[in-house]
């Protein structure tokens, strides 16, 4: 056993960079990235210590590859790596990886670091991105223990804090908290006057930040989860209803109660245990 | 002219309080508060220099009244002051209460400060609140000149900009950039499953977080601008509607489109002229 093992990451952007400036913190890895678009950024920013030209020689001899490939690119990125080497992925959906993998034969743990930013590339990237974060963690019966412990211990040593569930409960759960709060704050950013916009304070800001993501990024995301998502707009599109029919009716007591019990869920945040 | 002048605030809640203390920051005001509800706090806080038992006892010689009330209990409150008193409110909406004004013979000039925050109260209250932020002011052709100039003077003595519309352009806009926005951002939290909140990543917190605003002034708000409101609801849950058959379909390009001219909203906020 080496005393630096070798971290391979493909895909250096704002969250493979991450990885990378968390990993060299942490210490003991040896960090080679891959990304056709970056190389010199990468090895600029130090989120790795060398780049290699392909992504077979950056995973040759690699303890761990992680992939931080945008959704969709994973599964064709997994059929070529050599049997054997643990991987993990930083995706947002999970069901249709951790499928892709099983087909594939890889030692496969699909991961999703709950972290992230509107401003994507490695130019954004930082170690404290990760500091604190939640990392589901998707494991299945066909998952290798050992190749779990691999990565719940990588995720950990990054400062992050792991957490079990289905490929399935992560879909439908992450289509509730990050998919369909997404649409929604791009809706609203698209409704607005542009006229208007200059007049709005933080409130606004806050509420759009987020539609400022890549649109290729979300597309690829939506597409992957659209039976959860287009199930959350439809209840989400169902509630903007009833809203609507309770201001045409002026129906004070109604609005009141639709607009406590957001502010209750909001307010609350309540620490509950997943099912 | 005395040196000091006198400013009575009607409502020592966040907004009145912010208003009091940045009063007080930039000099040359003795304020007067009232509110039944929290005399102790607003002292404590240093939101005033003294608390008055009534309204009319508050405002009796003031130079310049700020109705900090919520939105509906501003116009009973401008038929009860003294003729000839220049006022000013902080409402998220304006044609009702110029409205009233206008009735009541009121040298009435509306304001919006476009600042605020999720939790009420004094106990918030901060003179960096309104600090850089755009006060919205609405003059009609009924306006006093002279009690307009004291209002846009008092709103930029305490380090606002103000930015001059029509009660009806006002209501349109906010509409938009505020109140339809805290309506979205209720849904996406009335919408998550409770298991799954605790996964959520700080895109979720920043664009639910109006949501936790007070139901009770929100309700008023949003029946007060009802018109608005309900229009830019219905054009938010079209939008989503067009979104869902664009998901439904797997229609990867318009996705991208979509999400796209979202995207390019967010990130220009361009320092648009008004209207």
């Amino acid at each position: 056993m080496r005393d630096t093992r070798r971290l391979a990451i493909l895909g250096v952007g704002l969250i493979g960079g991450s990885v990378g400036l968390a990993a060299r913190r942490a210490g003991g890895w040896h960090v080679v990235g891959h990304d056709p678009a970056i190389e010199a950024a990468a090895v600029g920013r130090g989120a790795v210590h060398e780049m290699a030209a392909t992504a077979a020689a950056a995973t040759a001899d690699a303890d761990l590859v992680v992939l931080a490939v945008p959704v969709g690119s994973a599964a064709g990125l997994l059929r070529s790596l050599r049997s054997g080497v643990v991987v993990t992925d930083v995706g947002s959906t999970k069901r249709s990886v951790v499928e892709a993998a099983t087909a594939a034969g890889a030692r496969f743990v699909g991961s999703h670091p709950m972290a992230g930013g509107e401003r994507g590339g490695v130019a954004f990237a930082r170690a404290e991105l990760l500091d604190g974060a939640t990392c589901l963690i998707t494991p299945t019966a066909d998952t290798d223990p050992a190749a779990l412990e691999v990565v719940e211990t990588f995720w950990r040593s990054l400062g992050m804090r792991t957490r079990r569930m289905s490929p399935a409960d992560h879909d439908r759960c992450v289509a509730d908290v990050s998919h369909v709060p997404h649409v929604a704050a791009a809706a609203v950013a698209r409704q607005a006057d542009p006229h208007a916009i200059p007049l709005a304070a933080g409130g606004w800001r806050d509420t759009t930040r987020v539609a400022a993501g890549d649109p290729d990024l979300w597309r690829d995301i939506l597409l992957d989860n659209r039976d959860h998502v287009a199930a959350g707009l439809r209840r989400l599109r169902d509630d903007l209803d009833g809203l609507i029919g309770r201001l045409d009716a002026g129906d004070a007591p109604g609005l009141r109660d639709w607009l406590a019990a957001a502010a209750a869920v909001q307010r609350k945040q309540p620490p509950v245990a997943l099912p």
